[in-house]
């Protein structure tokens, strides 16, 4: 039944590019031909089998620049078993979902041997993308013409040719016609309505689809709090046992929510094929260096590091950096706050008009060193993540998340807390949580998608005018696009998207006793948010490779961290505002003992909540069960001698087995790394 | 490769009688028959496949009593598909934990055909429950002789048979020599070592040997905290500092001993093989009752119960009644307030003797009250949880053990609740603690162990009596043992184990500051505790049948949870203390508001604590990664085809099929099931 790839045709005469691949300017044609020659030669050989062309044929190198760009595309069958390599879920004709195999397709939704519709786009460039990293060294030591550039048997060449600088990109190209169509249905129109998630998802990939699908819930989330907040701006209420009810809905509501997304993004997810996916075995990250070894999970040999070392690196030198960053953060801050009332003083003093100017420095200089120390810090945490060597991307992804999360959160609220627990000054809190609120809001969708839209366009411009100077005897039109697009700026992830959502977050909920309007300003801002977030992802920024995901990983913690603080803060806040001391005129302590009663209580309830409500919906659990019954089934129908296999050597039998062998889940590489799951 | 059943010869001469089967007196001739010949019969005939004769033979009948008792056993290659089907992991010969197949028996580690120990008792006994649980109806409408037995396609005859009082009960034989080296390895001298713990594995089972261990391991823990709570006691220190130095030493010390516990455990159990066995699919406990339908998990016929059902029962009535019993508990410990502060004024103004024994009674009432309470509430917890009808017996338990948890820790501790924080008198505390404390540890150990022990020997004198006044030409040892160990209590789980360490970790954290000695005491005990357990489980109560577990299970969660209470209790204790007190002579509001800050400081220190500590040690993470991988790669080996298959009618060769579907983990049954597992 299996089709091996060896009895296909790997030349079709012509093939849909998917891929781009730009070499450097002065990369040697020996090069060029080897690489050429692994990535379409068959799978046996040891290439990828793709398909592969310049963008530009022989006789027009002389005219043209660009000539170092590369297409890649691939048959429907290297897709199709492509497909199964990656574990694909897809939905099968009696609804259930599974693992996408070559033999069994015709069991799968949609199939049709003729039609090509079955994988979506950016699942085949997903797809291509795995090929071309797993096409692995076998003799060579060195990349032919780079002797600088070292190879071990089974290192991943498009890594190495990426690091030595040879291979200066690798991006898929957009789908005009469906990203015209996509955005028809997302955010072209400014009428109130979901977003496509799943189309969304098809031409972006899951975890870009998950972010929107987030950020789209929470919005709609927050609207009750919204609207529960408007009346205490509007009747300027000031009574303090209003705002008492509105914080306690406030946390219970946050956790709910919190709880709510965990079931919503199973079931989307499920309907993806993400949740049921195994993980894929992931090899080391492109940074990742080590002594030469024997992974003991995979057999394989690869640069293994002690992870020892790396604790020893992560407690020893980034915690104690981490916290003397931190402590100067908030010595920055004293200086701002002792510069201020120095102004304030200057300007009650004299009451010029000189020194009123002067009361604005303070808050300048302040805004602009916090600037600075962000993007310096940023820096830092990430050679420091980089330096820990962590083997597995995911890892260090965790370990930068961490960093920055805490640096960020220090600098956006410490301020806040100042403010509201030493200086008590609640008016004044109100009106920095309104500004910061606002302004950030506000800056961040300029500079992060309208700006770079205005750029993009007039680029877009040139380009245009450049390409119809030219004979019309080559294909304009692709031409165009890919040199467009590999100009384009990088999506890199969708840190700072839920960066600023977090962010947001916090000020919604930190303070939402003293701001309740907070909310109303965050539903208003994040609809906005969802286009220009489109906005950027379709016109502004190369089409990223898809990436699968079967939730939003780490912020899901993070958010409820914060919403745990957040309890804290409401409390204390309540416990300290003038009119709920009035209620108390003899005793503060009662007062205080009551708050921190109620406070304990709050919490208790938010973790009863948070275990008594399943994070994954009743009928999702049951599919999940059966599909764990029948893969046990599956195991053990099989002939049992296969259970326990010799290691082959580097037979060509044992090269699909090699390939195959890259997919396993590494449940838990490093010990921490796991953690965030459980959490 | 693989042997079928129907191949062997199901009728061995001679075999070692493993489990005992006791009907009725009364059940007709007719039943018998054909309860023997479902135990006897082939697998394809829907038999068993076991050996089972009655333990008299034909003409000593008439002589004897007890002729209701029958001895099940099984052939060698019985127990070793048995072992297959429920899925038992072992050692192979690469030293890596792996299911067993009877296929790759030789791989395996100390296998040999000629040999009987591979598999345990423990197991092999584990192994028959199972197979005569699974016997399960065919086209029978009900047990033959009893119309009101009703039984449908699928019901476990084993179940029904019970539930309808046709067989009393099944109990695994003790092996009485293997038995005695146990004893001698564990129990019987008194020297300091450790427990022989895989040798109680290998006979009793890893639930209890997980019982043991814990047992072990917390009182080793608690050695440390004994000995530096040692000199407070000696010295008579006074000094809060020092108080505070040791309670903040607890409850970071307690956070770190339940998470390297979960370590040591994964370690244990993987070492047992049962972290990495597949749960089974648990068969719907014997009380379940619901409307016939398809289970949508494994596709077979059941009764079902709609989950809502159960939430409302759970949420509407169980959740008020239990709260209803909190408050009376209260209640009576506020009347026994009152009576003693009555007590002791009437004993004031008279001060006669006969008002000094008045003194007492309050307290003896009390303890008899609260006796009458937990045994009342004990039934009506059991009743409610059986009438919420959960379809499995570990949900049951959980629900029952939550149950009973929350009251049994209000009865034992709000007394010492109110002392500490409404009277606020240490030295009635730390009196009232004590004695607590001491006398529980006391009683404890005689009723469970000490009483039992001597009546059971009482009771073997007895029966020793009897059976020398018989005819020797009976296997009279047999027949004394089987009717000696039928009379035997029965051990009904480690609930009652597990709630006294519970509440002695409760002891000994909850008011560590006030009473640093509780932990000497607790050790002290525990060294006795874990002699008369071992004494109770070997010579007292009938052999349990073994049960596989990983994990100490919702127990982890209780302990965790008593942790975090004591933060808080300490915390308050220390913040009250007059010692502390005095440091802030003008400002009680300072004071607390450390107090405060102080105990969030270590919570979250906890909750970083539990974080950063893997779950488990990182060669066991390897060794589960592997596994992973390698099942990945056995799945996808295999033919594509049998991935979706059509659901066969019940053929004969669908039979054998269906038997091993039983099998399966059935990940989340009930949305409440699963989340002890998560958290």
């Amino acid at each position: 039944m299996k089709v091996t790839l060896s009895s296909l045709d790997t030349c079709e005469s012509s093939f849909t590019p998917l891929v781009v691949l730009e070499l450097a300017q002065d990369v040697k044609e020996e090069t060029k031909e080897w690489l050429k020659n692994r990535i379409v030669s068959k799978k046996e050989d040891g290439g990828a089998q793709l398909l592969f062309r310049p963008l530009l044929n022989k006789y027009e190198k002389e005219t043209l620049e660009n000539q170092n760009l590369y297409l890649v595309g691939a048959s429907k069958i290297t897709l199709l078993l492509g497909a199964e390599a990656i574990g694909l879920v897809k939905e099968c004709n009696d609804n259930t979902m599974r693992a996408f195999t070559y033999g069994t397709r015709h069991n799968f939704k949609d199939f049709d041997d003729d039609n090509n519709d079955f994988l979506t786009m950016a699942e085949c460039q997903f797809i291509i993308k795995h090929e071309l990293e797993n096409l692995r060294a076998r003799e060579e030591k060195m990349i032919p013409g780079y002797p600088q550039a070292k190879l071990y048997p089974g290192k991943s060449l498009l890594r190495r040719l990426l690091t030595s600088g040879i291979v200066i990109q690798v991006f898929p190209l957009h789908d005009n016609e469906a990203l015209k169509k996509l955005e028809d249905s997302w955010y072209t129109r400014f009428t109130l309505k979901y977003q496509p998630l799943d189309r969304i998802r098809g031409y972006f990939g899951e975890t870009i689809a998950l972010y929107f699908g987030f950020l789209e819930y929470f919005t709609v989330a927050l609207i009750p709090m919204a609207v529960i907040g408007l009346p205490y701006y509007l009747f300027v209420w000031e009574d303090y046992d209003k705002y008492v009810i509105f914080a306690s809905f406030n946390l219970i509501w946050s956790t709910v929510i919190l709880e709510v997304w965990k079931r919503g993004c199973a079931r989307m997810t499920y309907r993806w094929g993400t949740l049921v996916m195994k993980r894929q075995f992931e090899e080391p990250r492109p940074g990742f260096h080590g002594v030469l070894g024997i992974n003991p999970v995979t057999g394989r040999e690869e640069p293994l590091y002690p992870s020892y070392k790396r604790q020893l690196r992560i407690y020893l030198v980034s915690l104690p950096f981490v916290c003397l960053c931190l402590y100067f953060s908030l010595y920055v801050m004293m200086i701002y706050f002792d510069m201020e009332a120095w102004a304030l003083s200057l300007h009650e003093s004299s009451g010029s008009e000189w020194t009123s100017i002067l009361l604005y420095v303070p808050s300048i200089i302040y805004a602009i060193v916090i600037e600075i120390m962000n993007r310096l810090y940023r820096y830092a945490a990430e050679f420091l993540t980089s330096w820990e060597n962590h083997r597995l991307e995911s890892a260090y992804q965790n370990h930068l998340i961490l960093k920055v999360l805490v640096f960020n959160f220090l600098n956006c609220f410490a301020s806040l807390f100042y403010i509201a627990f030493v200086l008590r000054d609640m008016k004044l809190l109100r009106q920095s949580l309104a500004t910061l609120l606002i302004t950030s809001q506000i800056l961040n969708q300029i500079m992060e998608s309208l700006l770079p839209y205005w750029l993009q366009k007039k680029h877009h411009v040139q380009v245009k005018r450049k390409v119809q100077a030219l004979k019309a005897d080559i294909d304009a039109t692709l031409y165009e696009q890919v040199v467009l697009e590999k100009e384009m700026g990088t999506y890199l992830g969708t840190f700072d998207d839920y960066l600023e959502l977090f962010l947001q977050f916090g000020y919604v909920s930190l303070f939402s006793c003293v701001y309740p309007l907070a909310a109303a300003f965050a539903v208003l801002n994040n609809f906005t948010e969802v286009n220009s977030d489109a906005l950027k992802m379709c016109r502004v920024l190369k089409r990223p490779f898809s990436e699968p995901s079967a939730n939003i990983g780490v912020w899901q913690l993070a958010f409820e961290t914060m919403s745990v603080i957040s309890v804290v803060t409401n409390c204390a806040l309540i416990g300290m505002s003038p009119q709920v001391n009035a209620l108390f005129p003899e005793s503060k302590l009662d007062l205080i003992l009551i708050v921190v009663a109620v406070e304990h209580a709050l919490l208790a309830l938010k973790f009863i909540l948070a275990f008594a409500i399943p994070d994954k919906p009743r009928h999702i659990q049951m599919k999940l069960a059966k599909l764990e019954f029948e893969s046990l089934e599956a195991l053990k129908r099989q002939p049992s001698e296969n259970i326990i296999e010799e290691k082959a050597p580097f037979t060509k039998e044992a090269k699909r087995e090699n390939q195959m062998k890259l997919m396993a889940q590494n449940l838990k590489e490093d010990s921490r790394e796991g953690n965030e799951e459980e959490a």
